[in-house]
């Protein structure tokens, strides 16, 4: 939480340090400066994206792609944006092929039988339809079940008692993330049966986080399934144990299942000859089919939305269109983005970014942009540092649909980096709701989006 | 959290004020206390509660009465008592009639269908197979319920508010809990098909906490549930919207259900004339159906043994008999406080206390004795004054298993009031596991009953 006081002390300090916007002017006017610092204040007191997310997840809730939820989900974001006021309003349809949900259930079945609160991971193979029992072979960790050369997985369901680091940044996630995306696969090469992971998650609650695991040529696609972390802390206390520990697993789940869904998008128009150039702000509509979706990614959604409302708000049309862009199915393989690349390819971006890490604030800001279009990321560093904001580099990876696009299309891309450290608290869980939002630190994301939105729509350069 | 280092100083200023003490003399021997003050600073370095506790919630888990995971903590608590040396170790066989939870499905029908996280309070009937749709009638909080005079509630699904006030000494709960205890009953009188509740419980989890709910004679038991926090949250916000509210509900229950359980009984045998005097330290054994039952009551469990564990190793035998009750039942009805009654009523009871307030540390004493007995309760004070208790006077209520005793058979009864400031975050939750419980404050636990029981066994006085 960053307060009032702390961002105006800040803001003075900000106006004290010419030397990053020194460089500057001759890529965006001191016109178009003063009119970001005002947007950017006036957005530090916004009052929309609250409202916003509140409404999403009352209204809607969990989402996943192409279920009765995601089409209102989508109904809801077309109605809000038009409610916002803001133009060429409309939704893409795009068709994907996603993992579904059915049953699931683990258990101990020996020596002292319990049942464990677990979820299906993403991608997920079926079990008899009667489950299976097998004995456990427990690794302390991804490198350790990469690194075995015996035999032991064979024929057993494969624990990976992997633990996940909180830090600001996600990195301890993306390090125990492995065991989550790659551990099934280890696992099948040796011949498991079957997976169970401890939930990649910093909490330690009794809820299990859910997630896509990959899926590799060749390999067969395990049943797998998260424990919660207190279940994981039972099968870790009695796979350390020497007698034999055995588990029961039942996992109902639908492979491939062809659906249609659709990318919101809205805009505010740009004005003059590079009206056509697409600023492009986004976040992802769908969430898991757990949770209300409100971390992940109803908070994005607020905040690009309540962004756009701000530039509207401010008056000036922009030289080039923003556009804000609510992807369909992120969560269960990017077919948004890759519709909207489809579609949308040949047109120019002058920038891609999208807000998808909770609702912390922001506190840095990488761009990946061309050496001459530097001094603008400068000016914009100038205007973000009085919100906490540290400029780092132009080695930026925007958010997961942004990513896809900026790689596919070679397409500018901006990271305003969210404070991810309570993130993975709540992520993939059912405990992903509104009431783990903190109101308090989405407006000054909202002013991070909307400065950044205007600076890249004025600047005098190619990003 | 009681630090090490702040005992050993609170030790040295305890022992540099005899006020409390010096009146104790004629009740307690200058030797037993010399002894319970010894005792207490070895219970202060326990290393049974929290392996105790550990063991429990890994081998057993939920473990409601009459259940086989019920039989098997009756197996588990047999086998540790007897592990740890306790005498006439065994468990008294007792009948129950329990209420069993089938599934529950709540979800918002209209305006906005949504999935809600819920549980059926005990005792709740079960709707119609294919559940129910009703209007809402909402109310925030008990009292307004109490006091509507209008047929607002007739045919419809009446929704409590209730929050429930974060206090150290369980005020907050005790306040809240009539929306749970008689919230039905009152929605039942005014004619409501079902009820939900917001979740007696102070937390922002999505978890519900479920919990027994009062039946009154001559009124319909109805269909009752209590939503999680997050779910409480969305209700609330549409049904202060203007369009009509409604909830679908269905709950699958089963009353009166005969099981049989167990207390499990294990002693520190008194030696001399007042052998066949009981003081008597308890917790329960059962849970509720969810969780592992760490915080309630496993944690009480771990406590009076490792405290009887102490007595047995500090090497003196009591003058009284110091038995440890481990209560079955508890949760669904004080049945096992009832058989013991029943089988021990004729029996000289010293003192009845219980530990059934989860983990936290304690920090007052309170008693309910005989007038000629209080020099001694400041006696017993004076000793755990060090440990950070204050004395509080002599209108205390034990546990719930042996304030039912107390009041049934007029026995003496001890209240070691515990820290529930974060008790109710998981009360009667999935989310009732070892991995909430502060394995830091069990030895203080331990070192307050364990000090408690001796000095009760050993006063020169009838409590």
């Amino acid at each position: 939480v960053i307060g009032r006081r702390r961002l105006l002390i800040a803001t003075a300090a900000g106006l004290a340090a010419p030397a990053l916007r020194a460089q500057a002017p001759a890529l965006v006017s001191p016109a178009d400066l003063a009119h970001a610092a005002a947007l950017r204040d006036r957005a530090l007191a916004d009052r929309h994206a609250w409202p916003l997310l509140e409404s999403l997840c009352t209204e809607v809730g969990a989402r996943p792609a192409g279920s009765p939820a995601d089409a209102r989900a989508v109904q809801w974001a077309v109605a809000n944006a038009t409610r916002l006021g803001l133009s060429n309003v409309r939704a893409e349809p795009l068709q994907a092929r996603v993992w579904q949900r059915g049953a699931t259930e683990v258990a101990i079945a020996a020596p002292h039988p319990q049942k464990l609160t677990a979820l299906a991971l993403g991608n997920s193979a079926s079990t008899p339809p009667d489950g299976l029992t097998a004995e456990v072979a427990a690794y302390a960790d991804f490198d350790t079940l990469r690194a075995d050369t015996s035999d032991r997985a064979r024929g057993r369901i494969v624990f990976i008692d992997q633990h996940t680091e909180r830090t600001r940044d996600g990195r301890g996630y993306g390090f125990a993330g492995r065991a989550r995306w790659n551990g099934p696969a280890e696992a099948a090469r040796r011949g498991a049966l079957g997976v169970v992971i401890r939930s990649i998650g910093t909490d330690r609650q009794r809820f299990a986080h859910t997630g896509a695991m990959n899926l590799q040529d060749g390999v067969p696609v395990l049943p797998a399934v998260a424990l919660a972390p207190p279940d994981a802390d039972v099968v870790a206390r009695l796979a350390a144990r020497a007698e034999p520990l055995r588990l029961f697993l039942r996992v109902v789940a639908h492979q491939g299942v062809d659906v249609t869904t659709h990318n919101v998008i809205a805009e505010v128009p740009g004005r003059g000859p590079r009206a056509d150039e697409i600023v492009l702000i986004g976040a992802h509509l769908d969430s898991w089919d757990v949770g209300q979706g409100a971390a992940d990614d109803g908070a994005g959604v607020a905040i690009v939305l309540a962004a756009a409302k701000h530039l509207l708000d401010a008056g000036r049309a922009p030289a080039r269109t923003v556009r804000v862009v609510l992807f369909g199915n992120e969560e269960n393989g990017f077919d948004g983005a890759r519709a909207y690349g489809d579609r949308h390819g040949a047109v120019r971006h002058q920038l891609v970014g999208e807000s998808d890490f909770g609702a912390g604030r922001v506190w840095r800001l990488r761009s990946r942009v061309a050496a001459e279009a530097l001094p603008a990321i400068d000016a914009l560093a100038g205007l973000l540092a009085p919100l906490g904001i540290e400029a780092a580099g132009n080695e930026g990876t925007p958010g997961p649909d942004a990513g896809v696009l900026m790689r596919r299309h070679r397409w500018p891309a901006i990271e305003l980096t969210q404070d991810g450290t309570a993130y993975f608290d709540v992520h993939h869980t059912e405990n992903d709701t509104l009431a783990r939002i903190d109101a308090a630190t989405l407006p000054q994301n909202v002013a991070a989006w909307a400065t950044t939105a205007w600076v890249a729509a004025q600047a005098d350069v190619a990003f």
